[in-house]
Order: structure tokens, then sequence, then C-alpha cells
């Protein structure tokens, strides 16, 4: 008997924390990174350098593993097609990511499901802006189909006058874009989905996600929302993964209204940002329900050992190196559990590490979560 | 700016679970071990194969990396020393382990230090063991002073009569027997106490720890002890491993009498199978508590974050593949967190992994942990 192995597009933090995930189950890991000096490097027990969308470097890593799958939804079509023509095990599969992708079929997808979103419509030119504007109200969401994330990809139309400037930002032409009505949403929540190969699922609790410039920055579990609200987003959010056919873990992001209404927003085929808080708060974390997810194996236990927990992004403050300073400040806070991702090289913005505290209460947790991450710095701001 | 690097003398799985910890610290690990082929292998950033008792080896790991440490207490002294004189930190220090090593002169350094221990003398005869039988009265236990754990190189000795073959049995000789006055006790516990390089300590919670043909079994957090008795083990733990100037993580194995005293048994110089329920039920582990004792960094909160805890030992039923059969059906029982080490082969006793489940009540954890662990084989029973 061999160990069972898992193959990874991508060696990110995702892959890094998937992989210590795997490795503690026995599980080893194949990653496959253009440089091997990428965060998932140093916990997995091979690395293919190379880029993944070659099929050649991905159908050689298909060759040397049981299951492969991925950490972005962003690998090309082909590539996944011919890993399963290979007859090597994909999760989540080719036709999940073929809906994923495109944003404007996934939102179809979940609507066809019965499941609530904004409004949509695929626009070719300009004036297919404007008519939407016409039958959605001004402001409208202009966003691009394929390879948007953190806020890149969408603008903000407030008026028929601004929808040429928009169209050119985001380079639009015939199947590029399409538009959203815009939603006033009370509050972004998002839970983390996993689902067996058998359609079992595992489901997280919902948690509130606080964006700071387009990105996740803080993650609050379980959200502070009436429980006829947090049933509606469990409900929505597994039937989007169901309705996708999705197998491994999802991150579903939701909007919640003024009035007390959830909406899809949108799906991550993949461990999620809004789900880092599970490695240290809930039984089962979302990567190591990933790995059994995409093993066949019986999925972990998805609820909070804690009665709260806070999750905070560590954010590059500006080119430096992906070293931090502050770590040994921030680790005095107590129960500060920091995750350095081990990335060269810092930039404003990047996501360089995070950290949880766990406890019995939100406001407190939360205070404890700031302090250690106002201790730590990556890069300088300003510097060049 | 570059990581910060831990050198592990060893790449068992006591290395591995370090290496893991570190890892998400983004500190990078360089391990010592004989063959490529260990635990640990998969989850260190470098590995250097080569025999640790090989002081060109180990400077060379010394070298690499800005901390030193160890995952066995049986890496020799010269080694140790040598290290040290190369201008690297090492922790725990070449001293500690010298007191440690010979376990008869860490007893006598844990009882000057007025800590409670059983009676001991060293012995340099059989003559000599039945002298000290006449004071401290049969039976008494005969222990080689270096190179023993898990009930290897101890003998109880019935009466005047047995002293030659139990002499013969351990390889007795000048210097390398001690004998321990026999003590009747009701159960024994362990305390990890994680010591910075300042003297500050975290201590966990006392556990109970059931042994079965000497070696560890099953570890139940918190004990389940008088309030009084458990004060008296986190004093002698906490004393103890100052006595001896420990940095790092020790694990301290204590035995507690039926009269509701305590007496400290044994220490391990390392992070030790008695803490490993504390990745899962503790607010920070005693392998992250160790990699940040080592560097010099504030100590993490050992407290349980859960009501209950119980680690279960999966050992090898035999000779055969290091891959377990049943591994599903343990996950299938709700919250087993499972930890497959990756060794290549089992033998019949050896540490192959663990198990832990958490949760509110220490019989109902038991008893999932006991369903989960009777899942798992690791080799085949009576195969050769």
């Amino acid at each position: 008997m061999k160990a069972p192995t898992l193959g990874i597009l991508g060696g990110g933090q995702l892959a890094k924390m998937t992989a210590q995930a795997a490795s503690r189950l026995g599980v080893e890991t194949t990653i496959v990174e253009r440089t091997a000096d990428c965060p998932a490097r140093a916990v997995a027990t091979h690395c293919i350098v190379g880029d993944w969308n070659d099929p050649a470097v991905a159908l050689r890593l298909a060759a040397e593993v049981d299951v492969v799958t991925l950490e972005s939804e962003f690998v090309e079509l082909a590539v996944l097609r011919a890993i399963e023509a290979s007859g090597r095990a994909l999760f989540p599969s080719a036709r999940t990511l073929a809906l994923i992708q495109d944003k404007f079929a996934q939102k179809q997808t979940v609507a066809s499901a019965g499941l609530p979103v904004a409004d949509s419509v695929a626009v070719d030119s300009p004036d297919d802006v404007r008519k939407a504007g016409a039958e959605f109200g001004w402001p409208l969401v202009l966003k691009r189909r394929r390879n948007a994330y953190d806020g890149k990809g969408n603008a903000t139309v407030r008026d028929p006058a601004g929808v040429a400037a928009a169209w050119t930002a985001l380079s639009g032409g015939p199947g590029q874009l399409y538009v959203e009505r815009f939603v006033p949403f009370a509050g972004e929540l998002a839970v983390i989905v996993a689902r067996g190969r058998d359609g079992r699922e595992s489901v997280y609790p919902v948690v509130e996600s606080v964006q700071r410039e387009h990105i996740c920055h803080e993650v609050v579990a379980p959200a502070p929302i009436d429980s006829e609200v947090a049933a509606q987003a469990l409900a929505h959010a597994r039937a989007a993964v169901a309705a996708l056919d999705g197998v491994g873990a999802f991150g579903v992001e939701l909007f919640a209204t003024a009035a007390g209404r959830v909406l899809v927003n949108e799906l991550a085929p993949r461990v999620h940002n809004s789900g880092h808080y599970s490695i240290e708060a809930c039984v089962c974390s979302q990567f190591e329900n990933h790995v059994r997810a995409v093993f066949g194996w019986p999925l972990g236990d998805p609820r909070l050992v804690t009665r709260a927990a806070c999750m905070i992004n560590l954010l590059g403050a500006g080119p430096g190196s992906g070293e931090p300073q502050g770590l040994a400040a921030a680790l005095a806070v107590s129960g500060a559990n920091v995750h350095v991702y081990g990335k060269r090289q810092s930039q404003h913005g990047r996501k360089m590490g995070h950290l949880t505290v766990v406890g019995d209460d939100v406001a407190e947790v939360r205070g404890r979560a700031r302090r250690a991450a106002a201790a730590i710095v990556f890069g300088a701001a300003g510097a060049t």
C-alpha cells in the first residue's frame, strides 16, 4: 500500500493550508506552481514547477496522484477537461468549473435552481448597458463575466453618462460583460459548504464578512444576525452548491438586505478566505473537509467548538519582504493564532497571512484579533 | 529579511507535528533523519539525510538554521555540546539534556529542588540491589540510567531471589542501573510545561495517561481528579522543568497515590505524547508553544477550548504497511481528528498515528475516540 496522493493546481496559501490538513491524514500532496518559491512548497510532499495552464504540466501532475483539485477557479477549462479525459479524478469537476468561471452563467444556474439572486443580464455593447439601466434603474453594476476577483473587474455605474467610461475601463466587448441590479445590502455573509462525492454536505455556520477596498478583511463567526436570516443563508448556500453539483469545499458569498432577505452573490469552487476561521474554531476545518470530500471519505463536523471567532487578513502595507515585522508582539496578544503564508514579497493589499482569535464573545474576540493584527506589518507603507 | 529557520534533530512524528506548527508561523524547518522516508519529510522545508549523532551532520544542520531543537532525548551530549560550541542556539540546552539523559541524575535534581519523587539509589552490583531492597522493601524497580523509554530498560523485582535475572536482563554493570522504591500508584498523570528563554511558563492542564504494555495508550483531558491533586501536579511539573532550566515544551509524568499525593516520575525534554490532545483541544498547541519558546517569542495560551478531550494512540497491530486500513470508517465517527504519521512500515506496538476527540464530557468523548480507534488497523495482527 502507498499513501493516498492529492494533486493541487496552485501553490498559494490555500494550497498550503490544504496540504497541511492532508498531511495530518497521511495524504501526500503534489502542487503545481510557476515558482518553487511559493507558500505551499514547504509543506507539500512534491512540487512541480510549471504553468498549471500548460496541459503537459497538468497531465504530468494528474499521472502522479490519485485525485486532482485546485486552489483557483481560473484554471483553463481545456486543462481541466484534459485531466478528466486522462481518467484521473478531478474535484470539483470541469463541468462545475465551467458553470462558475462564467459569472453570468453561474448566476443563471443559481437562479434556475429557484434561489434569489440580483437581477442580471448579459450585455454586448454600451447600448445594452443603458437598456438594462432603464429596466433595473440606476446605479447598476457592470461586471466582467470571467477572471474577476477581489473587486477587480467590477464597476458601479451611476447613470447613463457613466456607461462609456466603465465599458472602456472593463475592456468591454461582445460576450465579455454583464449587468447586475444594484443591491443596497445591509451586510455580507458567507457560508462554507463541503459537499462529498455522494452529495452529502457539511455546512459551516454563517459568518459575516467585512470587506475593505473590495478585499475580505475581517470575518466574524457566527454572524450577528437573526436566526431566520441565518436559516435562509444556510439553505441557499447548500442549494447553490448542489445546483452546481459541487464536490469539495465551496465558499458561498451572500448579501443580506435591510429587510432581512438573503441573496446569493457568488460562489468560489474551493476553500475560501471566509472559512479560514474553521482551522481553530470548528471541529473539522474547511481544509480537512475539502480533502475528505475529494477522496470520497466521510465528511467531518463543521460546528464551532467555541462560541465566537474572529479572523483578520494580514495584508501587505506596501512592497517589501514577505517576512512580518512585529510577529512577537502579535503573539503576545492572548489567543492570537497567527498564520504567515511565506510569500517572498509583500505588495500593497496582498494577502500575506491571517490570524484568528476564538473565545466566548464576538466583541471580545474581535478586540483581541484587531490588537494582534495591528502589531504585524508586511512591507513598508510608502516604500517603493 | 529571510524566514526564521528551525533545525530539528530527528524526523519522526514529533518533528512532523512541530514542523506543521512552525510552518503556520512562517518558520521554515530543516530536519535530520537517517532516511528521507520519515514522517516529517513531507512537511519539513528541507531534510538532511544522516545520523544525528554524527557531529559533522549535526553541525551542518546548525550552520543552516537559526535555532536547533530535538525530538528525542537520546542525542549524544558531545553532539549537543558541539552545536552550542559552534555558536548556534540550542534548546533545550546540552546542560538540561545531560541532567535528563541520566535518569538517576534527573531524579536527584528533581528531589534536590524539594519535589517529591520515589526514593532511589544508584547500584553498581546485584549486591547493591539486595541492599536497596532491605532498605526500600520488596518489590522494587530496577532501571537503566540511560536510553530507556516506553517500559524498555525497567524491571520489577519481587524478591532477593529475582535480582540476578533482572540484573542480567538489563545488562547491568557498574554505573549502569539504579533502584527505585516501588510506588503503588492510583493513576498516572502528565502535564506539558512550555518554558520560554526568559523563564516564563505556559502550563497545560493535568491529563490522565493510561498505559498499556508500558506504552501511552489513551490520554484524557482534564484528568478526572480532585482540584487539590491537580494543583499539586501543576506545581510540581512547573518546578521540575524550572529545576532543569528547561526551555521548550516538556512532558512531565507524575504518579498520583491512593492517598492523594503526587510524585514526579520523569521528564521528557521535548513535545510529548501526553500533549498531542492540545492540537485540537487547547488555544495554543504544545507544538506551537515549543516553537515560540525556542525562538524566544511570547508563549501561547495553554487552556482548553473545550470541556473534555480524549487522545488515543494508533499502534501497529503487526508488521505491514504504514498505511491504515479503515481510515474512512474512523472518519465516519463524528469529531474524529485522525493523525496518520506516514511511517513506511508498521510493527507491533509501533506508534503509527493517533486520534483526538473533543467535546463536553469525558466519558462521551472517550466513547467516540475508542469507536474511531477501533476502526483503524495498521499492519496485520499475526502477519510476519
